[in-house]
């Protein structure tokens, strides 16, 4: 039985979140993905956040870096270098996709352009994220998850009524992104099999966002509702947000008059009103409702109101913070965590989003050390070892001439 | 030229959020969707955050449907009538693909498990979208969106570091699985495309979430650290947040010393003060940096804070509302805002979050009402008159048998 990418091979240029995120996916599915790094310093998400208790673990990597690079193989490449860039686009000939995130224009004049790549591999899917795009005003600036938190519009709608925006705490937008750019390499993979045409394919943290942002878009375009902040609750329905319990707090979610009925059957009768039975009742009297509700969760445990309202299949779910999400066995149960074995000693993760029946999975191999893999990438592609001698004293690997020379 | 989903039909069982749209982007790649719906009420999702201001636009489709549900062709059918499920199973038979959100069991009830449609259609791709997945402690339990932001500790790292959890405005987890959805769905397409075979796919919220939340678990399990909140700021770099301009609100992330040289390059050559230039340093003058740049960033405009933080590569945006966000010129200008000719006028959409050039668009078809395309549905499939007619004498349709003779 195959796995889904078996003998698919990605030229992986892209660096620190979206691209590398995507990447472990297509990894996850049997890729051979060749990540192409910075000689000396790698990829710049191996130095995030590295702090004292992180140091000297794993490689000195990041949790980032960790979390989104396993099943793929490093070798470093220096692309300030004529020799390296040749390197890089010898190397594309024997890939089916290529995926880069640099800036506009960045890689043509790197020479490894769409139609560089595609002269010397016809069939060759070329994968662009950028952060606007690559035409249009905001084309030329620079940007990471939270500046496109902050100009979609997601920003403006996260956080308290009468406080200012506050960030989604986690790279919602690049992790989106990383998504988009599977699916999109996935599209393109199927359309070669059955017509044998390769493509360019492109998406950004601008598409990302909006696709996160569409329904609203959608209701300002219709209508010129600019929604705004709302804490934990939510315009749409009453109860549907954040209630205390005698040991935490839970989320309720009732958005139907029929699952009201279930909330109040399962928490106390006694709610269930005849002022508060439908939807637009229990909008105008938020306040009491609310209040109401509040008062008969603030006795019952957390994991008292799961169940009793999960049995009654209301909407409900204890907020955790990251040690207890992390840990709940649910996501163990379903397979979504992974172990591997690793220099470091034993690295836990979280698996890919989404599992398939009918490909098997290999052992995962653990994120590279930077270059680990510098000799055999070079050997699969077909390098002779002249060539790759002649490529070093060049610089292609990061020795550059004057220094080599030294 | 073909699109990438030509002579691809998708059965699409789901309801409310992540699986609409992960169907809307197979039918913008040119899929055949069949969206299946209640009869009377169809896809609840429909009536969700209906207002006075919309109601009567658009046939009365929420903001989240119109969204949501292009490129579909909707049909009713009463699965809670026998000839209802048999009428889905016998359309599944002409089906590449099948997709569902019901509850661990229901499909099985239903007679239209796996094993079931496979039996009818060996090649099938059998796509379940869970909760919490199919087993497991929580398997049970119903959630939506805010229960796995609440679950996954999300929502624990979401808003001010005083105050309490806030949730992220938009239904990220949501739309985060439907692009899940929409690359297990390919992926099982290339794999049928090579080897002949179908299989069953799945993911749900909780796999979604975990993925959005991987590296804070990563770093969690690998060091015990668990993070709070920090408001729109970040522990991994500072200046990494909101600061205040003359007219409003931007974020400057500049995570690494190289650019925070470039940041007070283009600010104030004074904030680059001897004391600050590392990331370290910056971390532990954290609010004097923070002040520092304020007494800056207060004097100028949003638009000129990005102009000049942009020309030297720094992280910059402005902080929009949402009407802002949806009619800045950027989105338009890279092609992520589309209209449709609709019933109720024309109607603007945020575009699929990427972009493929191998593979042409045809005119997007605006969300259908209910049951639009029931005839034609049927007789795509085969159905004959004759035997349509006896499904909706035995109530397949939504007339059921006695209420029909009454």
């Amino acid at each position: 039985m195959w796995k889904v990418l078996d003998g698919i091979r990605v030229l992986d240029l892209s660096r620190v979140f979206a691209g590398p995120a995507a990447t472990q996916i297509l990894g996850d599915l049997g890729a051979d993905v060749i990540k192409v790094e910075e000689p000396g310093r790698g990829d710049e998400a191996r130095h995030f956040g590295i702090t004292p208790a992180t140091q000297g673990r794993h490689r000195d990597a990041s949790p980032s870096f960790l979390a989104l690079n396993r099943n793929k193989r490093s070798i470093a490449i220096d692309l300030s270098s004529n020799a390296g860039r040749r390197a890089v686009l010898r190397m594309a000939a024997g890939c089916d996709a290529l995926i880069h995130n640099f800036r506009p224009g960045a890689m043509a004049k790197f020479g490894l352009s769409y139609d560089a790549v595609r002269a010397v591999r016809p069939d060759a899917i070329y994968c662009e994220f950028y952060s606007y795009g690559e035409t249009g005003p905001l084309a030329h600036i620079g940007a990471n998850d939270l500046a496109l938190q902050a100009h979609s519009g997601m920003m403006s709608i996260t956080g308290e009524a009468d406080r200012p925006p506050v960030r989604c705490g986690t790279s919602v937008v690049d992790l989106h992104a990383s998504l988009a750019l599977v699916s999109a390499i996935l599209a393109a993979l199927f359309h070669r099999q059955r017509t044998g045409e390769g493509q360019r394919v492109e998406t950004s943290l601008l598409r990302s966002s909006a696709h996160l942002m569409n329904y609203f878009y959608g209701e300002y375009w219709a209508t010129g509702v600019v929604r705004g902040r709302m804490g934990t609750a939510n315009h749409l329905s009453v109860p549907n947000q954040v209630f205390p319990a005698a040991d935490g707090s839970v989320v309720i979610i009732a958005p139907s008059d029929v699952m009201w009925e279930r909330m109040a059957r399962a928490l106390d009768p006694a709610l269930d009103r005849p002022q508060w039975r439908t939807t637009v009742d229990r909008q105008r009297h938020r306040a009491d409702v609310i209040e109401a509700i509040s008062a008969v969760t603030r006795t019952m445990t957390c994991d008292a109101l799961v169940e009793r309202l999960g049995r009654e299949r209301v909407n409900v779910a204890k907020v955790n913070d990251i040690g207890a999400a992390a840990d709940d066995a649910q996501l163990a149960a379903i397979g979504g965590v992974i172990e591997m074995a690793a220099a470091g000693g034993r690295l836990k993760a979280v698996a890919s989003p989404f599992a398939l029946d009918g490909a098997p999975r290999a052992p995962d191999r653990p994120p590279p050390a930077l270059a680990a893999d510098q000799g055999p990438i070079l050997a699969d592609l077909g390098f002779s070892p002249a060539e790759i001698a002649a490529l070093d004293a060049e610089g292609a690997f990061g020795s550059p001439p004057a220094r080599a020379a030294d």
